[in-house]
């Protein structure tokens, strides 16, 4: 065991985040994130693992080698050895999606036994961004400036209007925990959160992910860039290059390319075909849309490789 | 092992929730609970207690009284060998809270992918409460009927242009993702949520409690009254009086009241000045109010004692 | 909120606990615990409680009230934001009990990898309990002593040819992972276990308890008494009074013993009755034994009152 | 919503599944794994999340479409919305790592309410398995059939021994919880365990793995190809090829193999020797043992591809 010797531990501290604790990072046009408490740093990841590994671990590998293996195969339990805990100031419509991971623990400013805070979201003519018309879920690019002036006035008569009413129902008596009903969702709250490395890591492979919601998509970069990036540097390079950089292939995926990279395109096609990829219009003869094969291409087109079914311009510019 | 020499298990089910399956509960103005699927029976908790407990639990024990025994002593295992699954619509701001129980299952409309519901909470003039006094976070009684007509003519004004500018936004072409940020928090949602009955439990317990917010005991109430107790009798039974009728004593309390009860007033005093409980005012000379004082006089009176202290009338009226 | 104008942090610290960081209490005849780091005080329960309480919890509070308020009511929260990890050694057998306390992290010595440690927990003469007749899972008193020489010679034996048989699997070439599977349960495990307060609290009143296996309830007791106690001794003395010492009274303990308490017995006996705690065997008229009613009646002793039912001295003695 | 309108529901039920309810599945000498109870369907899993994503799914997808994309995207909830209840009978050596996933609810037989189960796991003289000289962890291989013979006689006589001990101290009033000290760590538990969809997969994917233990990879098997493939056969399909048949590739594997690729191997090779996978021997000046390149190395190969450093035979042996 590490340390079993020791007579007297000294407890773990990162000089880097030392010196940062406290400090408000700004997101967004009111919001902040800033480090209260840790636990543990790069080191304590390593000694976790050591204890459930032995001894053996020590002599194949330095510590940088060993978090970077712990990590590409998806190790766990050693990242849950450090702790974070952060003082965040997030719109309640942000801090929606935040709460659904479960793994952490919370405190929330009530507004039952609080005045809410007055501040809610704030858009800039410039950021109104359009529907993506390919995700449903997404926005793309930005609208005309002189629609989000429109917009962002009208906001704020909005917002205005429904901080009025609030005021206006604990004039009158109103309890607080019925008064806020109608602020709007994008409302600023501040809670504590505190996780551990290993839940904060898939918090931030989902919430820094191009298919998260920009706004927290904001803080999971500040989290991550600025804060974790510092505390558990060689945890966080790791987590760079093994899952945010990251692409993996199915058994389809391999089986299809596997063929492709051998130079046997009538095993490749027969594959995509038997998969139900190359399905063509009964109209147009050109194939249908098929959001795997469509990935299966943007893989092959990064290794070199050319899938027979592109062959024909039409239809690679069908897929 | 029960069942073990059985060949063939049949699932336990239970009629009388089959025949509430799917119908919608009314809740609020326009929210609703219903059962969608369930695991399990009261028969099941004591199945996993046997497993558990051995052969030796059924010599002493009738199931009913195995289930008392088990929630009596708070054993949690056995209850989570049920499973309940809910579709649920509720305001966003109720539903903040009900998301705070972190041990369930929960998939929730996304207003990212779909159009938020066109519905927010309504509420009635003879529904607005007052700000509670003693407690911060409560409420209690209703404001005056025109006052409170006045207040929902404000409040239908309100959601409509809220509903009036998220449609314009979306009209513009703003992503779903962008354009709610300033609907009210009382706009309503659904979802699917499943919990197993230790947990549901537990969020009951919580929820039903009078200190819980009316809009979620609502919700609660619904789902232990008309649900659970239908599903696992022998459970809810216990639960009610267990846990929803309990009361706990502690150290200090069970000291105080024991020595009340042997007529030994000296001690009693002795203890509760020894806690803190009997400080008075510098200027007025009374008891100062102290919370936990007040709640043993509330549990004294309960039994039929009364603290030496109160024997002043003055001292009583001042607690 | 508090500290939100504070520049720079400090993190918390307390030099009682930073004296005995890695120091190993002894345990069993050869366990130990040891701190290996903490996350938060006393008053970060405190500071989290008051971000979600707001202001207002200021004024009527100080510090301990506030923390002996939420641990009497049983808020949870603020007591995750501290975080404990301990490095422990104990009998294998101990930590499949530890190991079901499901919120915790744990790195446990792999004897996949590792040649399992050379330590299995022995029992000294005057060590052996007696099976415990009321209580199924329990032990009372001990063996005689000649019997207990007998039995230590045996388990010495016993032991040592297990390691035999173990270590001459290793040196045919057996794997680790299969040469094991023969070694005692009570083979010593080591493990880093980190968990928050809250469950921290929980895994304490639950393994703290009378009914707790002795060897279980020896780390628990150091956890509680040398650790806990100096980290956080605000908390811990309010989870002495409030949980260590409490006691629950169910509606129907509430019911027949607010009846004593006014003297009502007729309400007393009827409430007993309908309860079922006052049936007589058929043979010989006593009442039957019933867990319910003698708990009640230990409450009731404890707080001066006698049930009617006991007034006949036979039935006493039958209860 | 999906059934919104629908009056009345029927619980979801598999044909399939309910023909081997209750049926004991035999694993290893003297274990089984029966399935007790179950909620949910495929149909089940696209129920929950259509909620979550709207209407908008239901036309791009059928229902296979749509839990393919699920897993294949790593989405997680709705197949939390599935669960299944085992009856299981493992040794208690393999328990030990089943019980450390934690999401799972567990009534497991208690050695301390009832005498321990009289059958620990034997070993056919043919199983003996040879420590992994490779992997630290693992087996390969089988010992001797003569040395197999021994070594299973002599465990035959150790878990008699061990056994006769156990029965000898109950005989002598030993408590259970104490008496069970010494019995093999192999000895045969019972528990009920449930666990939902999403977690259950998990599981899979980790004990079906190659690096896990032969034990409890043989019930992982059945757990799957027999129950889960039954239960939900979409699921399963899809499970199988995403993630049992999954390859990732990291950032760096992405750089060289993209290089490699396109012809551009001194990219490939600039990349490799950055990543310090390139180093040599200073002695021999062939390249050192790499995990990472090795594993690199057999993508390559999958893919057709060969990375420029195995061009020199003598260093591809080495590798």
């Amino acid at each position: 065991m590490p340390e079993q010797n020791a007579e007297h531990l000294q407890r773990p501290h990162v000089p880097a985040l030392d010196r940062i604790l406290g400090q408000a990072f700004p997101v967004l046009d009111d919001g902040f994130v800033r480090v209260i408490d840790y636990m543990g740093d790069d080191r304590a990841v390593v000694q976790a693992a050591r204890v459930s590994y032995g001894e053996g671990t020590r002599k194949v590998s330095d510590d940088r080698g060993l978090i970077r293996y712990l990590l590409r195969h998806r190790h766990t339990t050693p990242f849950e050895m450090c702790e974070l805990k952060l003082h965040v100031r997030v719109p309640m419509d942000a801090w929606r999606q935040w709460i659904r991971h479960r793994t952490a623990s919370v405190n929330e400013t009530s507004t039952r036994y609080s005045i809410a805070i007055d501040a809610a979201q704030r858009t800039a003519p410039g950021q109104w961004r359009r529907q993506a018309s390919a995700n449903r879920q997404g926005s793309e690019g930005s609208l005309d400036h002189t629609v989000g002036e429109e917009l962002s006035r009208q906001e704020e008569d909005l917002q205005g209007l429904a901080r009025d009413v609030y005021l206006g129902r604990l004039d009158r008596g109103v309890a607080r925990e019925q008064a806020r009903k109608d602020l709007p969702l994008c409302t600023y709250t501040e809670a504590y959160w505190k996780c551990d490395l290993h839940n904060l890591l898939h918090f931030l492979a989902l919430r820094m992910d191009a298919h998260a919601q920009l706004e927290i998509r904001d803080y999971a970069r500040i989290i991550g860039e600025e804060i974790v990036a510092c505390w558990v540097p060689v945890v966080w390079e790791a987590f760079s290059d093994y899952r945010l950089g990251a692409l993996s292939l199915s058994r389809l995926d391999r089986q299809v390319l596997g063929a492709l990279g051998r130079g046997d395109h009538p095993s490749a096609l027969a594959r995509a075909e038997e998969a139900g990829w190359l399905r063509r219009s009964d109209r147009t003869g050109k194939l249908l849309r098929n959001r795997e094969r469509a990935e299966l291409e943007t893989t092959a087109a990064e290794l070199g490789l050319t899938p027979p079914w592109l062959a024909d311009a039409s239809d690679a510019a069908g897929a």
